[in-house]
């Protein structure tokens, strides 16, 4: 197909398209003559995966360009996939790195080794909860920390999930790019499916009183 | 004490202070003078978490006047506090109504039934899963939706510690103060945990192969 059915089959206008394709983000179509290219339904299917990641998950074009090489990369270890895709979501505040004399990185490498998970040092999570529990504990309200056991628990059924995802896919190139899209939209899943049940579980424990 | 050494105790700036307490979000201090008033723990405690739901919330000044207000008045039922609280971490795009044609909204519907939740149409929650399952779908793999299950069951467990949180409170003030806080970091705590139980799962699955 030439570019201007790409665009009007995925939404994304002829000149974002052409945007990606000299990022590097869209691999060039079959040149057909000296100014036209034919685009194949991978094309389509990439597009919509860029915009995922885009629209949904936050990403900067930047950033879709280092996971997409990362899918795209048959030598690249499915572990460090998951690690630049990590890293791709963890641009924030929450997750800078934090002096590693910050008490409450105990706190959580503590709790980490009752779950018997094995964590690196800059592991964006273990700096986002070291900071809640900072914060939790300036709002007046450190035994909030007492959530961390349902929480964990939940997690991993969470993570399970996601690498039991992984599992299912039959090739190589599924596997990495299921393990971007994944971790990526999942954050968008988990904290919408969170909004859904504590609605449910609100209105049953406390159906008007307060 | 004084608003200088309020300022000191929280690392808030005087000016923002002043900011807060033009706008409602702090109650005046017990004036001593004409132009001098003296502050409490209450305050101390108060900006830390105003701090925490705009640093950590991502929460504009203006929602975070509106979750306070819950927190204080004392006649609102709890299961409205999450509903303000929920409200407040939702003012995204993955949030914003759809249609209610949209077929992914049956899909969500359909297995809400399945988990035995009882959820508004109106769910900031349900339109961010609807989204998502479009999304996967569009990047061409709608078999990512079979992680719900183990998603849900996880949201389950997550929500459920949220809720016991509240019903440790021993105050209806605090149990509002905890719905907020708890509501508001729970999408920080829960989506860094889960950074560090796939980085502990994807090693242990997939150690160097990919």
């Amino acid at each position: 197909m030439r570019v201007s059915e790409l665009s009007s089959r995925t939404g994304v206008p002829v000149p974002t398209i052409k945007y990606y394709l000299r990022e590097g983000l869209l691999a060039p179509g079959v040149a057909t003559s000296a100014n036209q290219s034919s685009y194949s339904d991978e094309h389509v299917r990439r597009l919509a995966l860029i915009r995922a990641l885009v629209d949904l998950g936050g990403l900067s074009i930047a950033t879709v360009g280092d996971v997409i090489a990362a899918i795209d990369d048959p030598d690249m270890p499915l572990s460090y996939v998951f690690g630049i895709a990590q890293l791709a979501i963890s641009d924030t505040d929450l997750h800078d790195p934090l002096d590693e004399a910050d008490p409450h990185l105990a706190t959580v490498d503590a709790l980490t080794e009752r779950m018997g998970w094995t964590v690196s040092a800059d592991n964006p999570g273990r700096m986002g909860v070291a900071r809640v529990l900072e914060a939790y504990e300036r709002a007046g309200h450190p035994e909030l920390a007492e959530i961390w056991d349902g929480y964990a628990r939940g997690a991993e059924l969470i993570a399970q999930a996601d690498l039991a995802s992984v599992q299912r896919q039959h090739t190589v190139a599924d596997m990495a790019e299921t393990v971007v899209v994944g971790t990526v939209l999942g954050d968008a899943m988990l904290t919408s499916l969170r909004r859904m049940v504590q609605e449910h579980e609100s209105y049953r424990l406390f159906p008007a009183q307060r």
